[in-house]
């Protein structure tokens, strides 16, 4: 006879199918569809969207958790049966907290905002956004209200994407990050010299990007049983339980990196969703509530370790290069004869502070992060206003980076997030970074002859720590929780620091 | 203010949107998806499938047709929006009356029954399937009795399919058609020669194929801004509104009819689609109540007609290779260069009787579906046995075709559609193919010119005549009434024999 937990188990299950289901759709809309379906596309992920909100926010969904939470009272709260009943009340009470007339505005806002947020950035005319970016922060301030909050509004609206983090913990945490990286950033500047050969005039045929981007993701482990990779202007990676996890990345002829490094990227996210345990598939934790998004990894943040993690960590390094060399040699011949992997691993590893963020290396990517996130704190505290946004932004530019932007299009405007209401988001892109150099060294503290598999090109052991100690938790604990059951301690910018520290000093020739 | 008609059409639309979602999962399942996702796909499926059920068969449904009938009652019957309501009803009426468990066992029999056959087909062990086979004919006549009919059991299993036809009209029409097709195939039989170049020994790059077929396509009038061309080994057309109409084929080296007239036969599934008025986006006709699927055409006759009119009628024409031969000669120099239009022409209309019903010409195909039909009516009023399913197969397959199977494999178990429960489907192939001479004449008697434009290989004056007098209409009117209001006449067998006799009879030069 079926448990109270399992009804409750197999009501949240049919929530997970049709949240899967509105992600193929969004899937095939980025990667599939011919333009022509877009209207109608549209209606079809309204309906889907309305109809997982009816069956989550429903009486059916109280009962049941009711008669679950009786049920599973005494047992072990580190559970995933318990965490699952308990983080899926957390999230119910907060949804049903949330006014429906701001949940209505927000979604109607959303499509219109993001469309002046595009032509305008176009236009390079932040004036005829800035009425919307107002109307979002409104809203973003309205729903902090909502959810409610201790200290700052932003700790409401953080929680949704990193739920152990807050306004105050961020600060340390960026305040942390400048201390260290300013003054790095200001040595690998003045030492900076152009590379002697000029990688990046030669073409490199598309097909072979794809293959060579594609043997090293299932080098590191991605199933390809269980995904595929497409084409996307917008790289990403999604999945409809951790059974299809799907990526995709984008190429330009003259430039590899941007295939590859962004093939790795979401092969290291991919990863992630496909180590989760198979006991959670279609299982509330494995689902996003509040994004309303089905998905294995615990927040933004321990997800964004991954991706970079494999990215940065591992495809940047040296070792990467000296155990795939042969490999690109075999797909790019021409170049390959010319390169060692030691100029590889350099040609990857420019720094250059610049003004794009999703253009930006290590060392100052962290920057344009704690840029984004001192402004949106002023947005939401009110210490900023709208108007003064761009202003701000150029100033910090300047002050961060040392560059300044020439127009607010690549100011500003230039990302996507603040149109959508996004506000929250951006800390996780940091975050992950802070954490993935903390989970790579208690993988080395635990796996002993890791750097020796890595030199030799081979990913079991990495992999198999990351899927044991994290992946296969899916949503269980928080990345707080995470850090603090394999690390010791929660998040510290220390082992990231010694990380950029060690391998940029050494790559630019720095006093160490 | 929202009219009670309103109300309905948006709630019908919310329907739309639930089952054009399920063809997207389905199409993905069978392009895309890798195949470890293939078990919670099927979860997938089966919540959406529930929803739309619950969507459709509720008191809120009933209501709002109660409403909207009652608003419409004075306007013109055979206005799209009268049309919408008296559809709906009839099928919520229908579906209503179909017990819950006898719906629940036809949904978890079918993919056990389906998964017997392919072991079945696989192992030629039709005993193994037959106990699957007769639970599928058990239940295939509870539905009957549970909708009722007139005459034949097999009236109310036709009626999903074809609504103007029933088991009577179905043995006048297979009776003409044995009439005129039996002496004709003899005499193509005795007059069979070879060819005097093998063609099929060749290799055509399956890019090239495929970019012959899209070409042709394209020429056709299919809007690629709303479709595109995917391989699967099944071929079909699936459409997510008439926005996103997308087609499939299949690609053999060194035979490139099959993806030719693969590509040309959904293209013309694919114009019927496209074609649909645009009023009719996300309304009751646009929706196969019965089959719970999302489509603009009207019955699968009507659909047939399409295919096969593109396909055969136009594609396997001599004016079609007259026209396009040099297109064939830019993608295969080779085989080009030694080849003419009036080779191509014999080349793609060689008559062979054959085992297999996909593989079959236009002459012997019809006799390969009269053959199931036969032994569907026998089924469904007790006169055959499973049991005996293999032997009258075989005896029938000698009669009409002159061809014994050497096994069950390549005899009665080759189609999936029993296993499926699907009875009532296959008349559907050849009336589609009776239809498509019927509306031919049709449209040569209304457009002057006709046959010059096909000459010259420009398709817009018969697509133009078709959208207007069938596509545009969606599912507004049977397939009974769209041939009175094009032709005058009802179904019937003589354009169609007249059209085989006059092509087949020039080709293998018979007596006329």
């Amino acid at each position: 006879m079926a448990t109270a937990y399992d009804n409750f188990a197999a009501h949240i299950a049919e929530l997970n199918d049709i949240l899967c289901s509105i992600s193929v759709l969004k899937w095939d809309a980025r990667t599939q569809m011919p333009h022509g379906g877009a209207e109608t596309r549209g209606h079809q992920l309204a309906t889907l969207s309305r109809l997982s909100q009816e069956h989550f926010i429903s009486d059916k969904t109280a009962r049941l958790l009711d008669a679950a939470e009786a049920e599973i009272a005494s047992e072990d709260p580190d559970s995933y049966r318990v965490r699952a009943v308990r983080q899926t009340r957390q999230y119910f009470e907060i949804i049903r907290k949330l006014p429906l007339d701001l949940v209505g505005e927000k979604a109607a806002l959303e499509p219109v905002s993001e469309g002046v947020w595009a032509a305008a950035k176009q236009n390079n005319d932040f004036a005829s956004f800035a009425p919307y970016l107002q109307k979002q922060v409104d809203l973003a301030r309205r729903q902090a209200d909502a959810i409610g909050y201790a200290e700052h509004p932003f700790d409401a609206l953080v929680f949704e994407y990193e739920p152990s983090m807050t306004a105050s913990k961020l600060r340390v945490l960026f305040e942390g990050l400048k201390v260290g990286l300013l003054p790095l950033l200001r040595e690998i500047v003045a030492n900076d010299k152009p590379l002697e050969k000029d990688l990046w005039m030669r073409e490199y045929p598309l097909d072979k990007q794809k293959a060579f981007g594609w043997e090293m993701a299932q080098k590191f482990g991605y199933d390809v049983n269980r995904g595929r990779l497409d084409i996307a202007p917008h790289p990403f990676e999604i999945s409809f339980t951790r059974q299809d996890v799907r990526i995709t990345t984008r190429y330009k002829l003259n430039y590899f990196p941007m295939a590859l490094y962004g093939t790795l990227h979401e092969t290291g996210h991919a990863l992630y969703e496909q180590g989760v345990d198979p006991s959670l598939t279609r299982s509330a934790l494995a689902i996003d509530f509040l994004g309303k998004y089905p998905v294995g990894g615990t927040s933004y943040g321990v997800h964004e370790s991954q991706s970079r993690l494999w990215e940065n960590q591992i495809g940047r390094s040296r070792a990467f290069w000296n155990a795939h060399i042969d490999r690109f040699r075999h797909y790019f011949p021409e170049v390959g004869a010319e390169v060692d992997p030691e100029f590889m691993y350099r040609a990857v590893n420019r720094v250059r502070p610049s003004l794009i963020r999703v253009e930006a290396d290590e060392v100052t990517y962290n920057l344009h992060i704690m840029l984004r996130v001192e402004l949106e704190l002023g947005l939401m505290d009110g210490s900023l206003k709208v108007a003064d946004l761009p202003e701000v932004w150029n100033a910090k530019m300047e002050e961060y980076l040392g560059v300044t932007p020439p127009d607010d299009s690549r100011g500003v405007l230039q990302d996507i997030h603040w149109s959508g209401g996004g506000f929250g988001s951006f800390p996780g892109y940091t975050v992950g970074n802070v954490m993935s150099a903390q989970f790579l060294e208690a993988a080395r503290r635990d796996v002993s002859g890791l750097d020796a598999s890595l030199e030799a090109g081979e990913y079991a052991p990495l992999l198999g720590w990351l899927t044991e100690n994290i992946y296969r938790h899916g949503r269980a604990f928080s990345g707080s929780e995470l850090l603090i059951r394999t690390t010791g301690n929660d998040l510290t910018v220390e082992p990231y620091l010694r990380y950029l520290r060690a391998k940029f000093t050494d790559l630019y020739a720095l006093p160490l």
